[in-house]
């Protein structure tokens, strides 16, 4: 205990400890050290022996190499200051907006009145609309504007969610591992338990039905009540992107089960092999081969403008959508997303304009079409470049890549090494990424961050990053740690 | 329980228990009966006997009359798409926009980078910095950006700050009665307790000591351990705005008792009479005069571009400034912040805009005055209009409009409209509200929803509506009421 404790209310003994027990490792002590090199780096320090931070720990496209998409950023800025509406000549001749940027502004401003005023607070009715429309399309199968929910990112929604089920310390919600942390650490937040179920590495991260049913009862067993199932496709850190029979089973098993299902799908444009097959989708279909099976089942499903080709991390948007909730839980979901107000109206519009793009003919089209290739290539070029500098290097294992914006290899580390990490205190991941960042300036995040099995060690490593210079900077490291631990 | 219960997850009777005790009536019944009432109009149903919603129930204000600052948007537009800047000439001599305009967005880029990328979890560096001089030129007393914490409006900064303090269901913060129901919201959330203490109606609304130190010594008596005090100044729903004895006196108060203070100052520029006394200022005042007393005293103020002549609810932005918390428990907050990743960056930029606006001898500032003046007096000019009819109106008690964006009159029913309440299912000032909502379109909120004291009953309205004749439609109302229920 400080020695000042007792004069404050609060110290750290006092204050809620479920807040202390959460952890969020990606923007921990290695991304705190990695500022602190940053800012030494712009004054000038020539002590490290790198010129540059490459943030590979956070996927936040537009801090490093990926560019706005122009229709988006034309129409927000409109939403910004209207009266530019009305100098149409130089918008469409000097400024190089086309005509569909204008009219969507129009009808956006339409929709919403002012950017700066409150929204209803499950979103503005008319973005609502066009994000059930854009399910609608990508399914196959009706969706309500009444079930969707806009949210300040996903994680806001992924918040709201877990507010909801999590009832004691005894409800349990099955947690992938490794995941992206933000489910943990709200778990731990709420007092709730987290049932975490191991995805199967050797099938690149797929999901693993019978690993599913072990924890499920397990968990049961030991007196949890389990109520949701977290399933995050494309997958972070794994990189994984889930086959429809993989979608099926889980959905079987929840309908089995009576499990919420929570699909996170920020990542579902980050696909490069295959396909993606939403929750939704799969479900629908599943419903209607065998309605009475799955009739009551639980999904809620996320989306978010910070990932994909869209990569708007900052404007904080995104929605999900309720399906089959009973009604009087979404009531309390209504009241409890309007304590907070509203999601940024900015952020909302981003997710119209994200949802109903450009579309073939319409004078913002090719412009849109080739920024979204561009980037789409770019990540998957560099998502190959990364896997194969992994295939070469030695005690490193990775997966294919195939969809989201992460690789997520083994790394088999001498025993030395070990050893020297118990003498920092710190496990040997951790170790590993700390000496990394320290040499090459790269910043990733050590796969205890994320949960990994026992005896085995990842990181995780976006593919963001402009070039691949950097990653001849890890491959040099990772021979020269080698060595020095052999 | 519904019958469907037993075939889903989650019921009613199953999910997070103090997520259903908590009450927002702001959004609530009302609210979406006005909605509704107001898609009738929009599809031009004539059976109502009012043209127009006046949405009298939300602090909104460019949902009504308020225009954004010119300044503040255009800078915005440019942020959105910063390629704009490439057309110096075009913004300069054909769209109206200033060169300080122009500077401050090259300036903000410069900071943030990218309005699209996260930035770090306490806010961007630069904006803090501003906002850090902000308060030192407010209060005349140093302020470090360390300790500025941006957030997506001031209600994300409560349920940060309370997920911080609150550890037990015996945890009790102090909050005024009435209150903006953000507080006993998340308090109920959390499920720790409030711990009520009455404003002084008579006094204005003001903090009245004598009542916080037996709300205080009850609750302790109790066994409840209160750790905090909220004040809103100024008052939401009240109207006050305290002198600087009463800030003075709850500081005492505080230190006396260790509790941390909660200052919500979003209101802090919609001061009519006397001058705002921000707690920071006056505490670093007393820890002037008396440096041992006051040494330990935690502070945490929070302001919002929501409100004052700003007005950008839409746009979620806001801080909350901590002083003399202990180290350890700032990490801890700071942690908590980094899980849902960081604040929408376009509110944070328009923080910086708010707290560092054009100044004299700019070339933006000329048309900024205006603006500002505009909507202040309008304001005023509003409240003024409405206690005047407040004060012809059988019954009714309104306060003098000191501050912020309400009046909290008292209502005095006869007994027949009280009776005709219950036999309802309503407490007399709902069936007030709703009966004023039917007959004339205005929404206002019952005095229930920010709590009253036993056998008064009050109704909270905005003066932010555009026009007196909507003021005209009340007084109508009432007069009928009044002979209705005589
Ligand atoms: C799997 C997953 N879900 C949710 C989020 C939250 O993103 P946001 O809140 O920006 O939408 C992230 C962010 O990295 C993520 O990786
Ligand atoms: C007293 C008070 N505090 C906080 C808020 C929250 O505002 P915001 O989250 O938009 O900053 C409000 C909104 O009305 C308020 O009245």
């Amino acid at each position: 205990m400080s020695s000042t404790s007792h004069l404050r209310s609060l110290n750290i003994n006092n204050i809620n400890p479920h807040v202390k027990e959460a952890k969020y490792a990606v923007r921990g002590e290695l991304a705190v050290r990695s500022e602190e090199y940053r800012a030494k780096l712009a004054k000038g320090n020539a002590g490290l022996p790198f010129e540059k931070i490459i943030s590979a720990n956070i996927g936040n496209p537009q801090q490093l190499d990926q560019k706005p998409i122009t229709f988006f950023r034309q129409v927000l800025s409109l939403l910004e200051y209207p009266p530019l509406l009305e100098h149409e000549d130089v918008l469409l001749n000097q400024l190089g907006y086309k005509s569909d940027v204008l009219e969507r502004a129009r009808w956006l401003l339409k929709t919403i009145g002012s950017v700066g005023a409150y929204s209803a607070s499950p979103g503005a009715v008319g973005i609502k609309d066009s994000v059930a429309r854009f399910i609608e399309e990508r399914d196959g199968h009706p969706s309500d504007p009444k079930d969707i929910y806009l949210s300040a990112g996903a994680s806001s929604g992924v918040n709201t969610l877990l507010h909801v089920i999590c009832s004691s310390p005894n409800t349990g919600v099955l947690v992938p591992i490794p995941q992206y942390p933000l489910y943990t650490a709200s778990l731990a937040v709420l007092d709730a338990k987290c049932v975490p179920y191991y995805l199967d590495e050797s099938k690149g991260w797929g999901t693993d039905l019978e690993a599913i049913k072990t924890a499920y009862k397990k968990a049961v067993a030991e007196g949890t009540d389990v109520r949701a199932i977290v399933i995050i496709n494309p997958g972070n850190p794994t990189g994984a992107s889930l086959a429809e029979e993989d979608v099926k089973a889980v959905i079987e098993f929840a309908a089995q089960e009576k499990l919420v299902v929570m699909a996170d799908e920020v990542y579902q444009t980050n696909v490069f092999i295959g396909k993606f097959h939403s929750f939704k989708g799969v479900l629908r279909n599943l419903q209607k081969e065998d309605p009475e099976k799955y009739k009551y089942v639980e999904l809620a499903s996320l989306h978010s403008v910070s990932k994909g080709m869209v990569g708007e991390c900052g404007h904080r948007g995104g929605y999900f959508e309720l399906v089959g909730f009973d009604p009087e839980v979404v009531e309390q979901i209504y009241k409890f997303v309007s304590i907070s107000l509203c999601a940024p109206v900015i952020g909302q519009c981003l997710v119209e304009l994200m949802v109903n793009p450009p579309k073939e003919g319409q004078p913002s089209y090719p412009l849109y079409k080739q920024e979204w290739d561009g980037i789409f290539s770019g990540l998957k070029k560099r998502a190959t470049a990364l896997y194969e500098a992994f295939q070469e290097m030695e005690g490193v294992e990775c997966q294919v890549p195939q969809g989201s914006m992460y690789l997520f290899p083994t790394i088999n580390l001498p025993a030395k090494a070990v050893e020297a990490a118990k003498k920092e205190g710190r496990s040997p991941d951790e170790f590993y990424a700390f000496r990394l960042l320290d040499a090459t300036g790269v910043c990733v995040v050590p796969g205890a961050g994320f949960g990994q099995k026992e005896n085995t060690l990842h990181f995780r490593t976006t593919f963001l990053a402009p070039g691949t210079e950097w990653v001849g900077r890890i491959t040099k490291f990772h021979k020269d740690f080698m060595e020095e631990f052999r």
